[in-house]
């Protein structure tokens, strides 16, 4: 094996707010770190990352190993995904450029199902884990991210060759023990999938909502017509959870109401999608859950509602990308 | 009698759109016309009203008896209200001033239960009517109308001092009457109750859909998104008033739907009340019909998170104005 097994080498895949954030801190725990990019690479490569943080104050990388094409990255033992989900059904040939040999891909992206597409594309080999980070942060200039709140990363096994609960538990908390070394919380979530669900409670209202009507979870929250659909949004979300198996812990939407109460004003990354015009990730976030609840036989009516006005801005904001 | 019966003497509260266009066609088949006016009162005395048609072609009329307050005007045996439905608690002086003592007050408004709010500040010697317009109009400049498409005004008969079926109808038929005159179609409705539900199967899905997405009927009818949206959002309006007693006409929400497809491009008032950041008509089109329906035991729940939606963004939209 061509990597030291006591200094783990790790890829971050997009090197966006996600990647960006993660990446420098496991570069900054002592982790041998690579990251991927596309546009930013002559910046990040000439000035190095930074992260502006509420909680750790300003975090800087420099020099970065930065690479504009998969195919000049060394193996890595982790791969750590933060592209959106809208170019998942790319990352095939990405992936298998930047992964040793049995590798763990942590697919750090919000939605359903995400997990299903990488696995179609990728070699059995290969572990897939589901991340699901509780983080609020932003890319405001190339090579800078702001992180304004919390940090924590769920993570979960999906698939590959891990093939009984053990094996696959000792790849779980390794990779949350990756994390944990770097100063993240890393929960280890038993049921991916419930975990997902969980996540959308949250990612369903805030996200839409925020690129819906141009706004913050701070101006949302603070009005009694946007604070009444976001809990019915959020209440047909832990339906839909239910009627595909997953009973939540009771009380949960409140417990995310009163959290997001509580944090910072905060623009979701469905916000800032609209705002530069990237495809949104309404397959992952919106179209796939709708499925999967309407056939257990849940009709999310509120939520497919908001999809459907999302769709058709998202269509209106990019329409050279779509069919 | 100050009026004489042969031609009946009119008086047109709020110059808008709506008003601009009746009344200068009512003026121009030679009804005494009188045009109540705010903002636009210097520009339409000088140089008077035009309509911008494209079934009639370019209509003035010059000079316009204006007037800037209802104090000056004389006493009309008609009076037409086209003043948006979120001004008419300040209705009462006004048409009191304008009002001979049997006058009918004709509301040209969308929405529920508005004349239910005039009733309440207007004395019980006037009728008020209730017209339902389906035109697509829009002011283009101080005093200049664009006229897009169809004209009818649907008048029903709402309260006052007609007790029996027979004098109710000779008020609604005299007023149809009026408008007939004027080459205007003007159907006589049994219930105007019903007839306000079946506006608002339109006017729901369009009004709202056009302000929240900042778009016109053209583009909602040629997205597929958004055309299941409006028809889930038709047919809870249909079952609403289903609720609420008035079956509507088999299939005519999908009539509405066709003859949307075939109109020419249009934008909603709401659209361009969010625009030019007048206070969205949510109450008569969005608060009174849920209320009702959920009185009647249906929870328009779509409708409700449109409503939701659109009273976030209207909070935001003239902050000065709320409480």
């Amino acid at each position: 094996m061509s990597v030291d097994s006591r200094r783990p080498r790790v890829g971050i895949i997009g090197t966006g707010a996600i990647g960006g954030f993660y990446g420098l801190m496991l570069a900054r725990a002592g982790y041998d770190v690579h990251f991927l990019l596309r546009s930013e690479f002559d910046t990040v490569a000439r000035e190095g990352l930074q992260v502006k943080s509420a909680v750790h104050g300003e975090l800087s990388l420099k020099p970065v190993q930065a690479y504009r094409s998969a195919a000049e990255m060394p193996s890595c033992d982790w791969l750590l995904v933060g592209t959106k989900s809208t170019g998942n059904a790319a990352l095939g040939p990405i992936i298998r450029q930047a992964a040793a040999p049995n590798a763990s891909v942590l697919l750090l992206q919000n939605g359903l199902a995400v997990e299903d597409q990488l696995r179609n594309v990728l070699p059995d080999s290969l572990h897939i884990l589901g991340g699901l980070c509780f983080v609020c942060v932003n890319r405001v200039a190339p090579g800078v991210v702001a992180h304004e709140a919390f940090g924590a990363v769920s993570v979960g096994y999906h698939s590959g060759p891990a093939k009984d609960e053990a094996s696959r538990m000792a790849v779980v908390e390794a990779c949350a023990a990756l994390f944990r070394t770097a100063g993240i919380d890393a929960p280890v979530m038993a049921n991916l999938q419930q975990a997902r669900w969980q996540k959308l409670v949250w990612n369903v209202p805030y996200n839409g909502l925020s690129a819906l009507l141009q706004t913050s979870t701070g101006r949302l929250m603070a009005d009694p017509d946007s604070q009444a659909l976001i809990r019915s949004l959020m209440d047909e979300v832990v339906q839909g959870a239910e009627a595909c198996g997953h009973s939540l812990p009771p009380g949960f939407a409140q417990h995310l109401f009163t959290v997001t109460e509580s944090m910072p004003d905060y623009r979701p990354s469905m916000y800032h999608d609209l705002a530069e015009r990237r495809p949104l990730e309404l397959d992952a976030i919106y179209a796939r859950p709708l499925a999967a609840a309407l056939a257990a036989g849940f009709d999310m009516s509120r939520v497919r509602a908001l999809y459907q006005a999302l769709a058709f801005i998202d269509r209106g904001n990019h329409p050279a990308s779509k069919e």
